[in-house]
């Protein structure tokens, strides 16, 4: 347990033994983490070249050339950085060390005398420096560099990187801050704010908490920085060179300050990971105005801006949330990052106060919008995750181009496969909550845990069969008996949960949960075996009537996996689909897609067009018989497997029969 | 009757005497060509200036300044002009007349020695002149001018303006040609084919048809003009002076040449003004693969990509088509004068072939897309015609912006109000076409035509109470006995039509048909009495299935009328509706709505939000119980009259209870 955190903490000494998670975060360590390291050295065979690593060799004088890529681009190095360090955390590899070590050598040799880092103004604008807050990402990109520095020392011991993002902390803390002289402003995409945070829980040291409280704090005050530093530059963007005639600073959330906003608005991953920074300066600070923004923030964006499948984003113009039920299926972002932020605020939620809800909807985002972003083989992604799919219209109407129905290869914005390879790498981080003498378990993953309780390190062996089955089984090692709790999550999804302990049943009802959870508090013995057994079955959910997409449909749920309906299973036009009146649904192994996979299938109708009318309307687009409608078997998958077999259409969401 | 034409016209000599339309047609006189000269005039109230008129100043000398507006500026004056054209038919209006003349007067002294007319060239880039036929409309604002020159002399005789654009077409035909030296070219957005057909009818001369022609068929010739004339502008557009990657030459239907057209793509106005020309030149010229080619657009059209209300137009991005089936309603564009431009297509495949198919989509544009674009007082306007409206979404979804809650007051680009004027000025002309001796009635529109028919003169009195009644008849004036047809159209919509003549019944079955026609063919006496009665139903009607967006669904139809419903009598969420299992409809006077409007309603139900659920999802957006679902009366008013009541939500499919 981490000495800092007087209130609670997630456990880091957890290694995932789960076998449906560990072939992903395999996947990433065998896959994508080796790719991701041709990728950045312009190495990947048929991507455009990153330019990430060769511009830390012109910025520190080995070499020459030109900056290549987005002005943020040294953050994909600093992703690859801090994905390596949770890897060699679960398992150390001496090779990829050196390799890592080799970069942040190089990172060293770029950093300028003063601590400041940054290739992009190193090379290309050296004069303006911190000209630019709004667009061009300096303190995001060392946001992503302080995560690295302190998950590569986390895993290694070397503190090499950190060194030198603490000088470059020093530097910043000479250009930003309240005194006179300095600018009282913050980065256009929040990042180093959360990143501040880390550092100061590994270090204790109290002005990185106060530097991140100082950038969420000035957020949208006025005189509002952002829109002043966008008048003196002469309403010039970076993205855009041409003036403006106005500056969007929603899409920043600068509109307003922090404390006083109520609804998510602007960019999803700008959102969210402000609400990561809040919610632990809320907990670390006992800030009880700013808990209850983001208590605000989380209902927000969970109860009226949330996809059912975790995704958030409802359009692709500037990767926004939009309003309250705004939930389209088919013109969605819902974009992968997004959704990781969304998994970071819910895990500070847990921290900042323990409810299942903020589990519930960690392991929606986690096992559907995220998990479906990366392709089986690990090398393609959806950036959009999209719960309506109709490729012709992804082709021809262009209102919908953003929306891809087949993963693609690495994309010239590398944003969405670092975070999915850094999150899945450090999915042990996830699963437990601790906070004084109690052990919440937000995620059933198997998992091996060390968790110090008072005087007491015990180890805490989790079993767990989802997403296919409800069984879970946690076996307690210790040396000595210790008191505390083990509290079980129920999830949303579940309707009973059964438990015991050592074989005995334990009973209990909804009005002993605590926040969601059953809390098991006794004195454990080395050995102690709690087995639970969460009821999976496969049943329909229905989405708020105010969300107009999905009124009068339903979506197939099967434990904390949303399904889908595809072509490949139900042929073409998966919208003249219409549910029968039976939920009844038979479950059975799935064709051409991975070992295990469950499917589902139930009745329904399918409108047909009609062959022969009265004569004079054959061939009408609009007629006055309704279609005829045939019985068929309707097949559903789990959403995370879309888009594995080919082009098609797919839905999530299938008009019901009514009354 | 036309002395050219060899085949079938649309009789000019026509007055509009109908209750319905005739309030409209006189909105369009007293309101909407007064504000539009206003406007021109850059005197309209809170409308930026137009410059439309001192631009033309400029060009004659009379003015100092620059240009203004867009590049086809010179259409504005040119589409009131004609608008005026056809008032002046309908009542002389000294005053009008004057204005017009001195207006005529301007476009003369700002023609260039050699013929040349056009502000924009003349005054901002004058040595520039045919080099971007690709985005400058230089044709286009031609064929509009020329359109007005010959409803102009044909309302008054005075032949000023015709004689300016037959000097502008020989300055034209130096430049354009097959001869070795002339640009083998055409405009980028297609008019001027149609407005040399219509200068061909009144001429009969045969230069400009052959000039028409050469526009339609070189078209999407390899090379291809437009593409090449890209290259040499160094890939650069008027609109966007960065280089481009690509030309897409399917937006202007450049794409390949028009005979092997089979799918309606690209810019929607283009489109439906391009298929007018080739099917005014496939009946003139008796081109047998144009004919096809006409049919096969049409039938792609109307039946693949054609919205219930008569709009076309699936997407803002371009105003565009995008593909077979894909309507969606809410990110729709259907603009106004696209459907406009349909009507013309519509009417001109009339001529080239009976068919009450033709008329149907020409009465579902008017009464319903085109109708609604224009508010009750004349000054204000809809180009987009959405289906389905959530003004939140207008505002706060980007995807959506283009789709208004409101109709506009006049906008920048000024396009659709004075097609609106045009087309209802010009009305008389789409009610019959003649075809040797049949008369066909394609439209039950109130009206007095004098008819030539061989020999005789003959005057037909139509009386109609369309659309709240199916009640018709007509009289027949003449001097003489007459042998002719009276060819009454079996309306799309009608279930049952009785017909007498005289007082007495005619007997006839749908095999008694011809192309949808009732052909009442006998010897006329003067006073002879034709009525006819149309049943008159509310009903549902059903897209086709392959329509994604309104599959599960109907929509309300009442004779020509597409109903819609709106919060003004529903309520919000509008979505949240469903039919019930009736398709019983009371019908009522509408409220707060133009006298003798007719609403309707039926039983259906609301989905409503579960206030209280199993305790721990209330609040959730996604829970495991469908929503509660209470019986309410569904309101429905005509969809012409949309958002005349204030903001609020709009639909016109509604999801149907299945088995």
């Amino acid at each position: 347990m981490n000495p800092i955190s007087n209130h609670a903490a997630s456990p880091t000494d957890t290694a995932v033994t789960d076998p449906f998670w560990s072939r992903y975060i395999e996947l990433v360590q065998t896959t994508v983490i080796p790719y991701q390291y041709e990728a950045i050295h312009d190495r990947a065979p048929g991507a455009e070249p990153s330019g990430a690593v060769q511009n830390f060799r012109i910025a520190a004088g080995l070499a020459e050339g030109e900056f290549v890529g987005w002005v943020f681009q040294d953050s994909d190095l600093a992703k690859w950085l801090e994905a390596v360090g949770y890897s060699l955390q679960l398992r150390r590899d001496p090779d990829l060390e050196r390799r890592a070590d080799e970069l942040i050598d190089l990172i060293g040799a770029a950093q300028q005398p003063d601590g400041y880092l940054n290739t992009y103004f190193t090379i290309k604008e050296p004069g303006k420096r911190w000209t630019n807050l709004t667009d061009c990402h300096e303190l995001y990109c060392a946001g992503h560099m302080i995560e690295a520095a302190v998950a590569y020392y986390e895993a290694t011991g070397k503190d090499k990187l950190l060194q030198i993002m603490k000088r470059m902390i020093v530097h910043i803390e000479t250009v930003f801050g309240p005194e006179e002289g300095k600018l009282r402003g913050y980065d256009g995409h929040q990042e180093i704010e959360l990143a501040l945070v880390k550092l100061h829980n590994l270090t204790g040291e109290e002005s990185y908490l106060k530097l991140a409280a100082f950038f969420i704090n000035e957020r949208g005050q006025e005189p509002n920085f952002l829109q002043a530093e966008w008048e003196r530059r002469g309403r010039k963007g970076h993205f855009n060179p041409l003036p403006q005639s106005r500056l969007d600073l929603s899409y920043f959330q600068a509109h307003k300050p922090v404390r006083q906003q109520t609804e998510a608005v602007g960019h999803a991953v700008r959102a969210v990971y402000m609400y990561t920074a809040m919610a632990d300066l809320a907990r670390l600070t006992g800030d009880v105005e700013l808990k209850d923004a983001c208590r605000r923030l989380w209902h927000n964006v969970t109860r009226t801006q949330m996809y059912v499948t975790g995704g958030i984003g409802s359009t692709h113009h500037g990767e926004a949330f939009t309003f309250d039920y705004d939930l389209p299926n088919d013109t969605v972002y819902a974009e992968t990052c997004a959704s990781i932020g969304l998994i970071f605020f819910a895990q500070r939620m847990l921290l900042l106060e323990p409810n299942s809800e903020y589990a519930d909807v960690m392991e929606r985002a986690l096992y559907n919008n995220v998990l479906g972003s990366m392709a089986q083989d690990g090398k393609h992604y959806f950036y959009v995750n999209p719960l309506e799919v109709w490729p012709q219209a992804s082709t021809h109407n262009p209102g919908r181009h953003h929306v891809k129905s087949e993963r693609q290869a690495w994309f010239g914005c590398a944003c969405c496969p670092p975070n999915v390879a850094r999150l899945l790498t450090s999915l042990n981080r996830y699963i437990y909550t601790q906070r004084g003498d109690t052990l919440y378990a937000n995620l059933y993953i198997g998992s091996e845990a060390a968790v110090q309780l008072g005087e007491h390190a015990v180890t805490v062996k989790q079993r767990a069969e989802l997403p296919w089955s409800g069984s879970v089984s946690f076996e307690i090692g210790s040396s000595h008996e210790v008191q505390f709790a083990l509290a079980l999550r129920l999830p949303g999804w579940c309707t009973e949960m059964t438990v015991s302990v050592n074989g005995e049943a334990v009973a209990f009802g909804r009005e002993d949960l605590q926040n969601g959870y059953l809390l098991l508090r006794r004195l454990w013995q080395n050995g102690d075996i709690v087995k639970a057994h969460l009821k999976i079955e496969t049943r329909l959910v229905y989405a708020d009537p105010r969300v107009r997409a999905d009124v009068h449909k339903a979506a197939v749920q099967r434990g904390p996996l949303v399904y889908c309906v595809e072509s490949a299973d139900n042929g073409e036009n998966i919208a003249a689909l219409r549910l029968g009146q039976s939920d009844l649904f038979n479950e059975y192994p799935a064709k051409n897609l991975p070992d295990g996979t469950i499917a589902v299938e139930t009745e329904a109708f399918r409108s047909i067009t009609n062959q022969v009318d009265d004569g004079k309307s054959a061939g009408e687009l609009y007629r006055s018989a309704p279609p005829a409608s045939q019985p068929v078997r309707l097949t559903a998958v789990p959403y995370y497997l879309w888009g594995n077999r080919g082009q098609g259409e797919m839905a999530v969401w299938l008009t019901t029969s009514g009354k």
